[in-house]
C-alpha cells in the first residue's frame, strides 16, 4: 500500500525504533507514547482491518505482543502491568489504517485507562444479545449457531 | 482453579450468555458492558495472566476476537467499529485473574475510550527505550537482541 506509514516503515522507509523485526511481524515504538514503553506490532502484509487481517497474521501479532508484554515487565522500564489495545474503525479510534495492535506498559497512577460507563443488564437482556451475535457469527462463516 | 469466575464458567457451574464455544476458547457477554455487545474471549485452560498464557491458547483467543469483530459488525447490533483490549495485571485494571480478551462493540459518540496524553518523545529517548525492550526480548527468551 503506497501512503501507508506502517508499509513505509516495513519498507524501510520511514524511520522506527524497532523492537521487533521477524518474517511477518514488525514491533516498533509509538512515536506518541500514552506511557513509556508504549508500543505497536503491525503485521508485514498490509491488512486495514481486522475484516481483511488473514488469521495467521493476526495470530503471530497477538503472540508478538504477549512475548513483549513478558518482556517489558522484566526490563528495567518502570512496569507492573500491561494493556494490550487494538483499535478496528474509525469510530474506534483506529487513525492508521494498517492493522496494529497497542501494547502499553501501566504503572499504578499513569493515567492512562479506559473512559467507560459500565451498565448492568439484566441476563435475558444478555442471553439476546448473545443470541444475536452467535447468528451473525454463523452467518459470517466466524463459526457457531 | 478452584474460586476462579470463569474457570466456573467454563465447567458450566456458573451461569454465562454464551456466544462461542469451541474445544479451547469460550466467548460470553460481559456481565458490565461498555456498549451494548461488549463481550470476552478466554481461554478454556487456566492462566492468570500473559505470562503463564500457552503461546497456542492466545492464538486462538485473538483469532476468536477477530473473527467475532467480523460477526459483530455485520450483525444488527449498532457497530461502527470494534476494540480489543486486555488487561495483564492490576494496575492494568485487571479485575479476573484469567487471561481475558474484550471485545467492545463501538459507535461514534458511544462514550467509551481511553483516557491519555500522549506524549512526544524524540528519537534518541525512542531509541533508547528500543534497545532496553530488545535486550528484555533476548533474556526472556522472546526473541530479537
Ligand atoms: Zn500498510
Ligand atoms: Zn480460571
Amino acid at each position: 500500500m503506497s501512503d501507508c506509514v506502517f508499509c513505509a516503515i516495513v519498507a524501510g522507509t520511514a524511520p522506527a525504533s524497532i523492537v521487533l523485526d521477524e518474517p511477518d511481524v514488525l514491533a516498533f515504538m509509538d512515536i506518541r507514547p500514552f506511557t513509556p514503553g508504549h508500543l505497536l506490532v503491525i503485521p508485514k502484509r498490509h491488512a486495514s482491518g481486522l475484516a481483511h487481517l488473514a488469521p495467521q497474521d493476526g495470530a503471530q501479532v497477538f503472540d508478538a505482543g504477549r512475548r513483549i508484554a513478558t518482556a517489558l515487565r522484566a526490563s528495567s522500564l518502570p512496569v507492573d502491568g500491561v494493556n494490550l489495545f487494538l483499535a478496528d474503525g474509525v469510530a474506534a479510534g483506529q487513525e492508521v489504517f494498517h492493522v496494529h495492535l497497542h501494547v502499553v506498559p501501566r504503572r499504578r497512577g499513569d493515567g492512562f485507562g479506559l473512559r467507560a460507563v459500565p451498565r448492568t443488564p439484566n441476563r435475558t437482556v444478555l442471553d439476546g444479545t448473545a443470541e444475536t451475535v452467535r447468528a451473525a457469527l454463523a452467518e459470517t462463516g466466524g463459526s457457531a449457531g
